[in-house]
């Protein structure tokens, strides 16, 4: 049996079984806090759009990182970087430093240090180091909670479409959505107080939503009509006869994240934090709503290991 | 100018100039305490020898990152790994699982996560956290300080020799060196109490003594006859027409401890701890002393992005 006949998730989930994952960072009690930590690798071949410029490649390195690390409702505090590339010039690889150094310093993260190796591809390995008084897990949602999400979504799945199948179209918002996501670690500290369930949505909206769902044993029932898509990626997609609300619910690279939240905080957090509430925890099932009508919502996004990739 | 053109130790020059690098793993202040965190890098096509089975290119992964937060005098806690792989068959993931789940248990410390990439070599880009209440540093060597090793010096490197370049020679516990080496975990954090200045030796044992000198702007004086060489390596180095001193001095793979430490404490550590005392560190250069004569010790070793590899 290979890797690819049981995919990236059917190989998180026999690596669930012999380690305490499932989730977004690991948890290391600390005192009267967790320390979170996570760990996630950028391979040039898949992860890196040839449209990046090398800054633009290290600040990806960080906001992969520090995106899981919100996604515990936790404080990033330090990165570090494993690197590997071929030979290259010394200024592209300076170029991919600096990209590392300002978003650290966006997110007053200490760049701490790290490794380098000669490889064939270029290899960004990072791990980023945070703290939290109360960890969110994805396994929180109770049956009533709200679900929402931060941002808008389809957006970067859109620019990467337009990127690989090179559509001729001048986008350069949407693009940029693609080429520098940044990760929502202020919402995802404040979210952090009040959240049951969270994770980022980086393979996307529709795997995690499975994956809160299983992991808090409930159902998931979401307004399709609410989804926010922007009126200017759905204009686009239509031009360019792309199905706009398949990016949203699964396009990979949305840095966002989905949360869920009891009730009595919704109008409490919206007050700081900007994001739409989109559906509700239910009993069993994860279906999307749209005129009266009730859809399934499929697993289905970004995954390594996977034959038919989507 | 290209990154070969500067090699590694040129481009980590170059990365310390911007970040607070320039020792096995990063510190953090906690509290009274002080998180180490190191991330190390492994490449299937450089870092691991053909003849190494699944469960060893595991225990490799760990053993390599537990080795700087030994170096560091700090307790390990934590091990998370970034994967990297083609598609392969599941029973050898599982064997690398294994080794990383097993080297991690025997030093107690929490295999907490990681993360799953397809790629085209084999990848495994490990990060180990630690806790230490004085972190030992490069940077503390005093001159009249004790320079020590812990272990035996150049068995792995004429290991790798054997292996690489397919010598007839059966030598399983040479060989073992060289396909499962062990972080000197237990002595890192004995050691933790009285080294002023600590680094382990995976380049070469000649590439540390060199940056313990530059960072403590001292200088250091070993007796070569005092290199701790096994009879047996040397036999069979003499055998092949292989130089044993060069392996000790300039070999990579040993992930023994080099320290310096106050004459004071010497008798006291030798009750708890096995090593050699090997020479002194005296106020500049770098040198060997044999049968009256001095030699001088290159800062040469294994290195990344070199153009003539040694």
């Amino acid at each position: 049996m290979k890797l690819s006949d049981i995919g990236e998730r059917g190989l998180i989930e026999r690596l669930s079984r012999k380690i305490a994952i499932g989730d977004d960072a690991a948890c290391i009690r600390f005192g009267n806090s967790y320390l979170v930590i996570s760990t996630d690798m950028l391979y040039g071949k898949t992860d890196i759009l040839p449209e990046m410029n090398f800054e633009q490649i290290g600040k990806l390195a960080v906001t992969v990182n520090l995106s899981d690390i919100a996604a515990m409702g936790a404080k990033p505090i330090a990165f570090l970087l494993s690197y590997g590339s071929p030979d290259m010039e010394v200024d592209d690889f300076e170029g991919i430093i600096k990209g590392v150094e300002k978003q650290c310093k966006k997110f007053d993260v200490t760049y701490a240090g790290g490794d380098t190796n000669e490889t064939d591809e270029l290899i960004l390995s990072g791990t980023a180091l945070g703290l939290a008084k109360r960890p969110v897990m994805r396994s929180g949602a109770k049956v009533g909670d709200i679900i929402c999400v931060t941002g808008e979504l389809g957006t970067a799945a859109l620019g990467v479409e337009i990127s690989t199948k090179k559509l001729r179209i001048n986008e350069g918002k949407i693009l940029k959505k693609a080429l520098e996501p940044e990760p929502r670690v202020c919402e995802g500290l404040v979210l952090g107080k009040y959240a049951s369930s969270m994770m980022d949505i980086s393979d996307s909206f529709a795997v995690s939503l499975h994956e809160i769902a299983k992991q808090s044993r409930v159902g998931a029932e979401i307004n399709l009509e609410n989804l926010p898509i922007t009126e200017n990626a759905r204009k686009i997609a239509e031009k360019l006869h792309l199905d706009m609300r398949d990016f949203a619910l699964y396009g990979g690279g949305d840095y966002e994240l989905l949360f869920t939240i009891p009730k009595r905080y919704l109008s409490k957090i919206k007050r700081n934090v900007e994001f739409n509430d989109i559906g509700q925890i239910v009993k069993t099932g994860v279906v999307g709503l749209k005129n009266g009508k009730t859809l399934k919502i499929e697993q289905r996004g970004y995954e390594h290991f996977k034959k038919d990739k989507q």
